[in-house]
């Protein structure tokens, strides 16, 4: 896999249009930089999402997800900025994202941003 | 046990038939092929139903499930699949299956589809 | 203790009829013979219920089910049935009686089976 | 701590009378005797109350809890009786009182009673 | 990092004002003195809030924290205190914090205090 | 699998005799009755063994298990004579069993017999 | 079982003299009073001895822990004593006993005392 | 990825081999058939080495590992098997593979092979 | 308990001087501060001694434990003190204490002392 | 804290140089990229060791760790290569370090590296 890190997510055509049905992913190789000090941040992503049309493209997603490996961002913007990414991509009839970041300065945070309403059950 | 993998599902009549009542199954020896590079996927599948008229016979879903083995199928439409095929065998009152797959990429995908509507509790 | 193996259940009056409360009770040493092929089943019951003039006694309650030891039961039936002699013998407000059967075939089953609507909390 | 125990509840004034808040409490250490066998019961107990005027005292919990000590008490009753107290006690907007008891005949017991209607969240 | 224990607490703007989202913090080393006696508790806060024009500041909140080292307050008293400043300086939509105290007398005490209605999810 | 319980164990050749190699097997399902009440006993069984010429065949080992359902036994004669029949059976160069049996009386029994010296890892 | 608490310990003939065997066991429900205070303290006891030709009768175990339960007793003195009446009444080949206390004072104490060699598995 | 599954095993040259130093690896994907009823068998591979002049190379061990796939095999003579294949590749100072195998018949069984001696830590 | 906190430790006499035994205390509610920033240091302490002639009082511990509450102390140095200060009050036959630190950049350390030589088991 | 990722580690004078202690790091930020496909890998590391004359300050342990961020190593050569850094710039009695890294290919590999002879407990 000689592939690249890229902000570009690809997606495929949704097997199944006739139900309602949820994917999650559970991505616990999430990193970028504190735009403030430089030093590394790390996270766990979990994303949940009905889709309509498109569903993400594992591989595609793995290299978005590298994509800020080097790039300074804030805990609260860049959760909402990849769902924001997220969503222009596949258009999902609802969709979660949440961050747990690990400790700094003794506490640890977790963000969680939704697109939607959530699935009943 | 002499029998061989089949898709042919066999149902029993379900033995309470004057209230609805929930069963859970859980089947963590789902394998199958994938698609793209013809290597090995996993799951532990999760399956809960209310039934109608008919039960799922127990010996004919362990065949059921070894059926796949040796094929190929994407993630979401498996799970998918498979919901229909049981549906289509017990036309349940409400029936939700959930496939947790192994990690692939350092990303852990979790589909859950489901037919009607879950319970109260 | 030099009781036997019975199906009679006995009962007590409920010390506190004014207001709803919940009783739950794990038993996790419940077994029964397959009727096909004669071998041992193992399974954890799980009772929940809001009783309402009656409660179960916990000796009687024991020795009901070690009288299942060597009887031939399906799961979905034996789960309804054991529900409804406990109903018929305490006529509660709400009743729910789950069975986590031991694994077999690879496949892990749970039958859950109710009397009533569920409490609030 | 030359403390006795006592059936007697202290309380005091609820700090923060403008808006509901709620407290839990866990108390792993409750003993008292079986009426039948004069032998020793154990259990947690597990709190949980919206207080309107008056908070329980912390000191005067513990000997209360230690009061049963050397009494006899069945299950369903002493966990009515003790939600009884703790309201007469407290008058609050809303309580739970949860006892799980230890394993006896291989059965494991838990009682949970209510006053009035639990939170929203 | 030469910053002292200090009751002010910094805020940045939210960098998404259009949807609503959760943050939720784990701060496990909380300490204050109690009033009567004088010596250490402990506890473990967890935050949770949908902020509206302001977020908290990691650090600030760190220093917070770190103000009630030496001071005696009461567990109900100090974890209403603490919401209260911590809404003054963000005005959020949503607010719920709890306190989980170590165990005294045997017993385990959480408070829980909230302000507005809890996210639908 | 028609079979029926059988106190006859049946051993196929050590395919592999060059080297000392290590089994270990966890039965969870292993039942008996007390001798003084006649009530069941339940025990999950753990055997570890380095063979020598003869393995326990698996099919003929559960039918063995099973064959103490409805006889009387004590906890440490018991864990002793099955061991003594394994070792019959199989002559091994090295034998532990352990018994863990459920709560009796509040109690929580495990008996450790051993034949041999343990292996060094 | 209309028996008392007694400090009297019953034994039985151990079935299996020729082999060395372990027996362990854990005790949930022990109580007694602290001799300062007056206040219950409570432990896990965990029990492990190799019998020589006695071994310790459960029931009476059961009454023997229970006959603490309105005694004074320091943390470190009774876990010996226990020991000590275990020893005389049984002559173990070894025999260890371990008393996990509940947390008092901030602080969770565990006490260990040993009769003989451990052995070697 | 376009690679088969193959039993040919490749090796890379060990860049430390002044020291010793272990390697453990975790292969949670293993799966075969039983050769006597033809149906498949699941197993988690725990393999531990000391290398020498030669490590395994992980996606050839990966290829290896799915060629079981649909081979009859017996738990003692795979898991002996396998263990001889990563030997002649690797000659290792020091070797032990643990087959942890998937529930059959109520029963877990567990298969470790080692060649050489352990290291001391 | 209107005691203080103070580095004075109190002991009593060990109440079983004939054989060894041990005794291991957890102590979560260690605090003290970063000698270089002045910010809190968290630890949980773990003791594990075996007493010759005198045993630690524990209400003394506790109070010694809070003694170190707003001083400075690395982490390597403090746990060497701590130890130190035990092994003179109470001259015991063994004595180890290890200091779990809470997470600081992202780094949990964890430091362990000893005097004498561990028990055999 | 404006500090830079930086190979060159710092060292303190070790505080206690009569007696040997032991000192554990786990480090759960480790990240690298593969050699082979430039992807990212991650791990945590788990470092023990006994100092002699100098101590790791943890500082510098953290930027030094930081600075593999964006360099290719494979597993077993980066281990050891961590390892003798910390070797030379601590000269330490023993030393230890384990690296347990991510999955890939559906295989977790853990690396061990160590230099003289482990502590006797």
């Amino acid at each position: 896999m000689p592939s690249k890190p890229s902000k570009k997510l690809e997606t495929f055509a949704n097997p199944q249009t006739v139900r309602d049905y949820r994917i999650r992913m559970e991505i616990p190789e999430f990193t970028c930089l504190c735009p403030r000090t430089g030093q590394p941040d790390f996270a766990t992503l979990l994303l949940e999402y009905i889709p309509d049309r498109r569903c993400i493209e594992l591989k595609s997603l793995k290299l978005y997800v590298w994509s800020f490996r080097n790039e300074g961002h804030f805990h609260e913007a860049v959760t909402n900025r990849i769902l924001d990414d997220l969503v222009k991509a596949t258009r999902p009839r609802y969709m979660r994202l949440t961050a747990k970041f690990n400790v700094r300065g003794g506490i640890h945070t977790v963000v969680t941003v939704r697109r939607g309403n959530p699935p009943t059950s």
